[in-house]
């Protein structure tokens, strides 16, 4: 274990988280509320130790998949604790497991939130909550590797374990460019949502507080009424539209920036997804237009903002679908499993990596007619490796032990079979909302504080896709080679 | 595709399903109830029919794979048919869905049922309800092999296919004497159940039904109030201990039979089963006791009996569980997941399939800490071949694809998510009850037409363990080669 750089590349990250935090300080300034000193206070160590931690470069810098793990899950744990702290300090969420489940939930892109009164919050802390989203989005090393000459040339472990999907495509050779474009990016279809929003007449920092939100696939709210809070259509579509958009795998935005249509026109996970959000607006359309007075164009509102909200993992809401029939609410479990398309900003199982999950299954059923058949399984036209198969088969195990293990854990609160179970769904999923007391208007208050730990663990372990954050905590991972 | 064959072999399936229906045809003419008629009126074709068939022998006896998966999907849809006819024809349940409904599964051992009033029942068409859990328990093909001279050697393909677990080992180097050895096993722990029930002072009839429910891991009743309306814990004692010994693979009790104790003693299988037994059910007693004014014994007692029942997919009930807190529910829910042992008569992923399953799993966090790894996974001692592992994962694969397309079709009918997805579950692992308005004293009655051949479909699909139903049904198999 390569301590020294370890120390160092943390020290960095708490350098940009620092940096980051200067942001919702501006807002307090702007809007002079009590968030002012709950972020000062936190920011200033924050600054000192990163500067404190990498004053001294290291002098080995090969780091590998061990130290990239470790890396990625200290980061995130780390950064969600002091993210946690000005909510805490400031009175806002005095308890500070509360405080770290907003924060982690933030950070991990779910949406899943305690408050009860949203719009009490102080400006500042409101958007440094749904900025949150935003940077953990993207990933937070990843913005460090975009931001920060690194001279590591094994920064790719890094980037491998925040990443969401089965696999990093490297747009160019080099990873720090990649993170750079994939970055730029980001910020374009962000502010190009923040500006469309401001179209429709929302003050400034609503729109970019539900820009940040749905960049992020993140979910949350700065109006306790959620998105129908706004009763603007238009609201509404513009944020269908960019939820659809940030599902999407970066690369092929990349891909159409460099004028390479044919990879975007013949990329088959896209058409999946574009499939399955079609057919299951559809069918919820069919399902609740009783609830509307049999009006198709006031279900289909509905439902295809409720089924983007839950393809793209974002957890938006407009209409409370927990009143709907339990076949609507059958489909939308189903679509928190998939989640979207592998390197993007959302979560879920991914449809990739579901893609080659059920191709594998059926190959199977091919194997057995035919025991010395040679069956492949591709993938965007490339051949999937039999190990790659593996590791996806032993993926999907690990999320559904994890998944079945938190329910268990989840039903000793007070909740019946349903609420647990997707609870830990829409935690592991970086969803949001969930189903019966934890639907899109309700919240996650009444958890014990255990049940709200169980929680934060499967959202982290959802967003950096489990390996970090079991090997983190693995014994055999920190002994010596 | 060898027709003339699978012509022949159903044939003798055919004439073997009608000699089992001798039984229930002796038990009417020992009642002179109602049953008489229709089991005569189908008995008789089926054994003209299966004369008819296997009066030319087929020129060519080699069978494969494929021709193993299709027969074992056809006999049990048929035999299925055939045996859903004598409750159809005498009135007692007038609807030919329901009537197949019942029969799938009593073949599946199963156990859910749609009769309110079981008693109601004439005696001989209860005893052929409680009897079809013991014809397919062992497997109605493996009887086939046992009884009949066959000299396919490929009869092989046929066992494979039917017998539950991830692997099949040969006891003997004959698969027609590894059959009769199997059933000879079966037939005595069925007859010292019956003889034991008896000492209670259970009436012989109740004896041999309950015996029969028992060592298929069925789980039908003939007690409206089922197993409880005995109220003798001796009858819950001696029922619990058979549900255990039939969850246990029966090549064990052959190895005890030639006195390879070792083999027995190091069995890793057979402790984690008893492991996963004691936690759970210390854990529900803990769990329940508040229920049963504080008694801890009132608790085990109860506890004790569920965990078995649901352990081995029996489904028996003495308590209603849906009243219990809904940690326990979800206890129960993972136990449905696990099942009993390989080999045994139980269903349910089985015990050594999820050792597999959880074993692949942590290989493949310790490949991704160093991908040169030659990371083996070992079972009993031997190590697991890759080819096997990539099987089991697919299998899980095409189960949980399965369970959740199915829990989507029901969640159509009239109930939650709940229901509808315990509903696809104790089907798909034929274990009879679930939650809600499934339990353990509810029916499945209220399900739409639609929903009971979904329901068949899953337990036709659990019990075959998956592809010979898939097989049976894809174009690809009955193309020419």
């Amino acid at each position: 274990m390569n301590y020294q750089m370890m120390r160092y590349v943390l020290g960095q990250i708490f350098k940009v988280g620092a940096a980051l935090m200067f942001f919702p300080l501006m807002v307090s300034l702007y809007y002079r509320d009590e968030g002012m000193v709950p972020l000062l206070v936190v920011l200033l160590p924050l600054l000192f130790a990163g500067y404190g931690m990498t004053a001294k470069k290291p002098t080995k810098q090969n780091i590998y998949a061990r130290e990239g793990f470790v890396i990625v899950a200290f980061a995130w744990i780390l950064l969600s604790v002091f993210g946690a702290l000005p909510f805490v300090i400031s009175g806002a969420i005095p308890n500070f497991v509360d405080a770290l489940f907003e924060t982690v939930s933030g950070f991990t892109t779910t949406g899943s939130t305690l408050l009860t009164d949203i719009e009490g919050l102080p400006m500042s802390l409101l958007m440094w909550r749904s900025f949150t989203h935003w940077i953990g989005g993207m990933g937070v090393l990843v913005f460090a590797l975009a931001l920060l000459p690194s001279g590591s040339a094994q920064s790719m472990y890094i980037m491998r374990a925040e990443v969401p999907g089965p696999s990093v495509g490297k747009l160019v050779a080099k990873t720090q460019l990649t993170a750079r474009i994939l970055y730029e990016i980001y910020v374009f279809f962000t502010a190009l949502e923040a500006v469309l929003l401001r179209c429709t007449g929302m003050r400034w920092f609503d729109c970019l507080a539900n820009a940040f939100a749905t960049a992020g696939t993140g979910g949350f709210a700065v109006l306790n009424d959620g998105i129908g809070g706004y009763r603007n259509v238009w609201v509404e579509v513009i944020i269908t539209v960019f939820m659809l958009i940030f599902s999407i795998n970066f690369n092929l935005f990349y891909m159409l920036l460099i004028k390479q249509f044919a990879e975007v026109l013949h990329n088959v996970e896209i058409k999946v997804f574009f499939i399955i959000y079609t057919t299951a607006t559809l069918l919820i359309t069919q399902n609740i237009m009783h609830l509307y007075h049999g009006s198709f164009w006031h279900a289909f509102r509905y439902a295809g903002f409720t089924v983007a909200s839950l393809c793209s993992s974002t957890g938006f809401g407009t209409a409370d679908y927990t009143l709907w029939p339990a076949f609507s609410q059958t489909i939308l479990i189903l679509l928190m499993f998939c989640g979207a398309c592998a390197g993007s900003t959302g979560g879920g199982l991914k449809v990739a990596r579901v893609m080659i999950l059920c191709k594998s299954g059926v190959s199977e059923i091919r194997r057995q007619l035919n025991p010395k058949l040679v069956s492949t399984v591709k993938l965007e036209g490339q051949v999937v490796e039999n190990e790659q198969i593996r590791t996806q088969g032993a993926f999907f195990i690990l999320y559904m032990i994890i998944l079945l293990v938190s329910t268990l854990l989840l039903s000793m609160d007070r909740y019946g079979f349903d609420v647990s179970f997707s609870a830990a769904l829409t935690a592991l999923n970086n969803m949001g909302p969930g189903l019966g007391a934890i639907g899109p208007y309700g919240n996650f208050a009444d958890f014990t504080p255990f049940s709200k730990l169980v929680i934060i663990f499967d959202m982290l372990v959802g967003r950096l896709e489990i390996f970090p954050v079991l090997i983190a905590f693995m014994p055999r991972t920190w002994k010596k080679a």
